[in-house]
């Protein structure tokens, strides 16, 4: 599992690019059996096509990935490619990463409300289900479930890929890009390099990893002082865990099998005390959805959340619409050995708010990367400036035609799409055209 | 300048309390010169008294101090007299502390909003503007302004109590609390010494400071590692930050006259790149105001802050309201000796978004004024809830009785009550019970 492309033209970060020029050949699009007619509760004057469906990517074991595929909203065909894939492992980019982060709309009880800042205001947006077991993709074989690793996950996006191209035709040799975050920080490279390696008629320009999990010791070993630093444990236990037993080594002996030694048993006492189960360690300065799903649509059925008040209860709303069976029908989804569809099957794993993979280890692994890969830095550590002069965040870059990119989105949480659209989208955007952030002129 | 008072009893943090008991005397009161009738652009049904004006320390130098006075909303006889002291040193505690922070009103253009989390729903709130020199308060004699300094300040603000008793005789024998933020993190438990041996009949039963500045060389140095964990200055600066020049001789070096070293010209060099003008450092999730006075009210006269959104503005709308003619007579107020009413005279200097005084500093100088009071912990460091289970801070108290508190507001900027007004008011109506913060369950 190494995270990191070992070429160094990949350019990435808490966002990533890359510049080859190529002519596209624009090819009409095809009517496909994958169109989405209109989805349950959507908005009138819908501008822009979606289709959505199954990739078979395994005959023999009836495996099969699903997308959820979205037409820029204008000019798609001179519009770049966007595959976007969700961490956890185990979440739903369908779900996760379009409906909740940057999809075109979001669910609101019965009905979907317009994302004003959805990337398909930039590019054709491919949100693929991966591997098999996530969301509606499936494996009819329940032991591969068994045996699924990062290597067979990416061997199966590449053929996914592959397919895709054959039901859409119209982009092959489009710009493209690969997306994702938080487990995806390994998810995107590896399939990068399949992609990079494969005949795929792509032209691989970037990948971008959102709050990115990219090695294991130096992201989890910067909780702890991300939580001291956000006030969320004392001093105190901030030296134990210094002392006694650090954040990654408490995550590998709890989570990965154990055993659990006497030391990190009574650091993981201390700080589950003084944290608490009410607080989204994803956004540590967000609030957490207090009602569960059936509440949310019995009390508010219609209330859109408040002006910019982020939906706290978006992931909820996710679930319920989801696992609505004429929304289901207008997805031409199934659900295969499950009787539910999850937004994660296990629990998922930054913006500056994420706790759980605090930017301070992304910056650290960052500025590692370039050191190895012996990129300068072009563009030092810096405030980058949103349309009206306010600070969106930080950003730093290495290399030439800004090779490799480190920024952080100011208020932005696990998943910054969701809590900060507007500086997402702008990022998003500078990021597709191979462009540094805007600095302030100060 | 001994920022803790060494009475074992007054108990502090980023939030204090005190407990005696004691009947109190009801006296009915009295109408005086000093009521406000109305304010300009006040809204109607405004159920309590308001009274400002003058109160003179020095008759021979003819020195005064303005003050503005809200009883409580219900039952004002029943209710503590809270004094507040804004920081600065040189801000307006009428203008920053109440149209800002925790009064009734907020300015909005020509016109006062209700502040739906008033203070004054808890107490009778006494807004005191100290020294001389500072909002409407003046001395005739100016030479008075070249020998202040924190004693003098202490003295007069214990005469002006004495003075403004015979006033509203009715608060003699009241339960009395003295509260404040930023640099009255000096003036506040300096004045509750001097009160506390003095002959005042007033029952002080706790002091509270906001982001308080309590010693120079831990609260400045504490900014540095607040910026790095925040984004907001690379690794590399925070690496030199810590070899070259810490961020206390920096301020040292800077503002209190210098000399300026090479290593410290070199670090600030550093600092200021990467930083910006575009941040508010006393709120570094917030956005900045970008028009200026006039344009707020040509452009938007009467448009309220969206929702609860936090209006960025509300400085510049104070400036412009405390400076009409209108409302300067209103509040039976005089410019003495300058021609326009500030804010703050001098630039000023608590919440978790504050990278000023960074809770870092305070929580670890509370810790270690406990450690020298020989105050147990009582209630070790936990999440503290807010009404709805969200997470509305963290808190720690030492010794018997609620003596000593340190509490942190999620989410709070320099000025918490101003971002997190309904945390804030939470956190006041339980120093005022001189009882805990609820915690969670879990």
């Amino acid at each position: 599992m190494m995270p990191f492309p070992s070429e160094p033209w990949i350019k990435m970060a808490v966002m990533v690019f890359v510049i080859f020029i190529q002519t596209n050949l624009i090819v009409e699009s095809q009517p496909k059996s994958d169109k989405i007619l209109s989805l349950p509760g959507q908005p009138d004057h819908v501008s822009f096509q979606q289709f959505s469906g199954y990739v078979m990517v395994d005959e023999k074991q009836h495996r099969a990935l699903f997308y959820y595929f979205v037409e820029a909203e204008e000019h798609p065909a001179s519009r770049p490619l966007v595959l976007w894939l969700a961490g956890g492992p185990g979440c739903s980019s369908a779900g996760a990463g379009a409906f909740i982060e940057h999809g075109p709309f979001r669910p609101n009880g019965e009905n979907l409300v317009k994302n004003e800042y959805s990337w398909n205001k930039e590019a054709n947006m491919l949100y693929l289900e991966s591997p098999a077991g996530v969301g509606f993709s499936y494996s009819s074989n329940k032991s591969f479930y068994s045996y699924i690793n990062d290597d067979i996950t990416a061997q199966d996006s590449l053929t996914f890929l592959k397919h895709w191209l054959i039901k859409y035709p119209e982009y092959n040799n489009r710009d493209f890009f690969i997306a994702g975050d938080s487990y995806a920080g390994h998810y995107v490279p590896q399939l990068a390099q399949l992609v990079l390696h494969s005949n795929l008629r792509l032209s691989l320009r970037g990948v971008a990893i959102g709050n990115p999990l990219l090695e294991f010791n130096t992201d989890f070993n910067s909780r702890a002082g991300y939580y001291w630093s956000h006030g969320m444990i004392s001093d105190s236990s901030y030296k134990l865990v210094k002392r006694m037993c650090n954040t990654s080594r408490l995550r590998r002996e709890y989570f990965l099998g154990g055993p659990v030694s006497e030391s990190c048993r009574h650091v993981n006492h201390a700080l589950s005390k003084e944290m608490t189960e009410y607080l989204d360690l994803y956004d540590v300065s967000g609030d957490k959805c207090l009602s569960n799903s059936s509440n949310l649509l019995h009390l508010h059925p219609l209330n859109p959340p408040k002006c910019n008040d982020i939906d706290v209860c978006l992931q909820e709303k996710t679930e319920y619409y989801f696992n609505r069976k004429d929304v289901q029908n207008s997805l031409h989804a199934r659900l295969v050995g499950v009787t539910q569809w999850s937004l994660c099957i296990n629990n998922s794993e930054g913006g500056d708010q994420d706790s759980v993979i605090p930017f301070t280890g992304t910056r650290s692994l960052v500025s590692r990367l370039a050191k190895e890969l012996k990129l300068k830095t072009t563009q030092p550590y810096r405030a980058w400036i949103e349309g009206k002069q306010q600070v969106g965040g930080w950003s730093q870059v290495y290399g030439n035609d800004n090779m490799l990119s480190f920024a952080i989105i100011r208020g932005g949480s696990h998943t910054a799409p969701f809590t900060q659209p507007e500086r997402s989208l702008l990022l998003f955007h500078k990021f597709l055209q191979g462009k540094p952030l805007p600095l302030s002129n100060a």
